[in-house]
């Protein structure tokens, strides 16, 4: 997996189906952006354990996700609160002079906002 | 696991995560309608064990949303865009003597129905 944004986003969806070893390697590697070196003396096992254990628990992020695809759908629905949010920018950019409009679009963005946080 | 729906949104979320002799007694009853004595004749085992086939398995689906919350991650998603939905459509009320901002309107609602779909 060469995509560490695609690695995290896996992780966040499917890592409670990981035993606590495989998380807590994966976070100590992804998130807190230790070395495998580091990761390995922390843990007193080797450099390449390390490696071992992050490419196997790649992998079963990766067959979670070919199974049932739901990192994907939630990037589809993104894209397309993206895609209302920009179609409400050009309305609101139309409508710039009408206060009310541009409140009640706000509102509207607003929310979208909260969905692609 | 009393709601149907819930049962059934369950399964389209983990469901390629059961076994396959899972899917089909859970598939018979909840999407077929089959009674459990109509599953247990053609599967050749009894009432008694397709209900508890069936228990155990919405049990599994039940422990993967509990670990996940994917389904409910979805659902707030949706709820969200329903709320987006909603006030279009107070806005496209108050503005349907313009058909450019109804045309604009009608093209955001549809990605909103889309996602909802």
């Amino acid at each position: 997996m060469d995509d560490i944004l695609q690695a995290t986003l896996l992780f966040d969806f499917y890592g409670e189906l990981l035993t606590e070893k495989q998380k807590t390697i994966f976070e100590m590697f992804h998130l807190s952006d230790l070395t495998l070196s580091e990761i390995g003396q922390e843990l007193g096992i080797s450099r390449q354990a390390v490696r071992d254990q992050l490419k196997r628990t790649e992998n079963i992020l990766l067959q979670y996700e070919n199974k049932l695809r739901l990192v994907e759908r939630f990037q589809q629905h993104k894209n397309s609160v993206k895609e209302m949010k920009k179609l409400l920018e050009i309305f609101e950019s139309k409508y710039k002079d009408d206060k009310e409009a541009v409140s009640h679009i706000e509102k509207i963005k607003n929310i979208a906002d909260d969905i692609l946080d």
